[in-house]
C-alpha cells in the first residue's frame, strides 16, 4: 500500500477552453486521494476559488496553487526526494510499472492537456501509458491512482466535511454534517 | 469476466459547454471497451466528427449517435433485455454492487452531464457510486469499466487501425500500421 504523498501537476491550463476539464481534473485529484494540486498556463481564480468551495463543503485538506514555471516544479520535486509519474498514452503501460514506483517516497502525478513538452517525459522517472489509445486525462489520472491505492481510494474518509452522502439504491441523499467536528 | 456488449449514454450534452467533456467521455468509453455511444442534448455534428476520425486512425467499431429522448433510449434498452447502469455519487458504491451485474446481458452506462432527471435513477437497474465525493463523469466511466472488464480493457487491439504505439520509456513512438488489415 502506497504511504507518501501525491501532489497532480497539471500543465498548460487554458482559462477559457480547459476551465471544465482541468476542474475534473482537479475534483478527481483531490477524490483518489492526492492531497495538492499544482496548475500552470493561464492563472485562473475562478477555477481555485471552485475547488477551493468543493473543499470546503465536502471536507479534507487538498490545496490548489499555480506555478508559472513547471520545471521549477519539476526540479524542486526531484531535488526534495520525490518521484515523477508523468501519465502519456506513449509511455510503459501502467500495470508493467505500477510495482517499480517506490511506496514511499512523494510522487508528483503530471498530466498534460495539449501538447506536452519534451523534457517532461526526460524529467519524469516513469513515463506510464494508461492504455496506449486516445482517452482523457481524467480517465488516465483516475487509473493510475486507483492502481496505487489498490481501489481504497473509493473509502477516504474527509475530515471536517459540511455535507457527506448517503449512498442509496434510488434516488439522492445528501446530509449536513455537523457536532463535533472541528474547524480546521 | 464480462461478456456483453457495452454501450454508454451521455445525457443532456451542451454543444459549446460540453465539447471537451463529452469528448473525453466518448474516447474513454472506446478506449474502455464500450461499442458505441449515444448522446442526447445538443446534436453535434463536429463532436461526431471528432470521434469517428479517432475510429478512422486508432481503429476499432466504435459507433457514435444522437438521440433526442433519453427516455426512448432507456426503454428501448430495457424492452430488449439489456441492464442500465447508471453512474452517480449518490448510488451504492461501485465494489458493492459491481457482482451483482449480470456477465452476460448488453450494459447500458449512463452518465450525466449536471443535474441529471430523476426518472433516470428510477429506470436503472444499477445507481452506481465510483465514490461519494465530487469528481468527474469521465473518472467514473474509466472506473466502471476497469472493474468490469478486470482490467484487461487496458489490453484491447483495435482492428483496421491506421497508426499504433510502440511504448517507450522515454519519448513518443507511433508507427503507420499497413499491410494485410483488411479495410473495414
Amino acid at each position: 500500500m502506497f504511504g507518501g504523498r501525491i501532489a497532480v501537476l497539471r500543465l498548460s491550463h487554458r482559462k477559457e477552453r480547459d476551465k471544465r476539464l482541468t476542474t475534473h481534473v482537479m475534483l478527481t485529484a483531490r477524490a483518489f486521494g492526492a492531497s495538492e494540486v499544482i496548475y500552470t498556463g493561464d492563472k485562473d481564480e475562478k477555477l481555485e476559488e471552485k475547488i477551493r468551495e468543493v473543499v470546503k463543503h465536502w471536507g479534507g485538506n487538498f490545496k490548489v496553487s499555480y506555478e508559472a514555471d513547471y520545471k521549477r516544479v519539476l526540479r524542486e520535486w526531484k531535488n526534495s526526494g520525490g518521484v515523477i509519474c508523468h501519465l502519456t498514452m506513449y509511455g510503459i503501460n501502467v500495470d508493467e510499472c505500477i510495482k517499480e514506483i517506490p511506496k514511499d517516497k512523494n510522487i508528483l502525478v503530471v498530466v498534460g492537456s495539449e501538447k506536452v513538452p519534451r523534457d517532461v517525459f526526460d524529467f519524469a522517472d516513469f513515463n506510464i501509458a494508461v492504455g496506449h489509445q486516445p482517452h482523457s486525462e481524467v480517465a488516465a489520472l483516475a487509473i493510475f491512482l486507483d492502481r496505487l491505492f489498490d481501489g481504497k481510494e473509493l473509502y477516504l474518509e474527509f475530515k471536517n466535511a459540511l455535507i457527506r452522502i448517503i449512498p442509496m439504491k434510488k434516488g439522492k441523499k445528501v446530509i449536513k454534517v455537523s457536532g463535533f467536528q472541528s474547524k480546521a
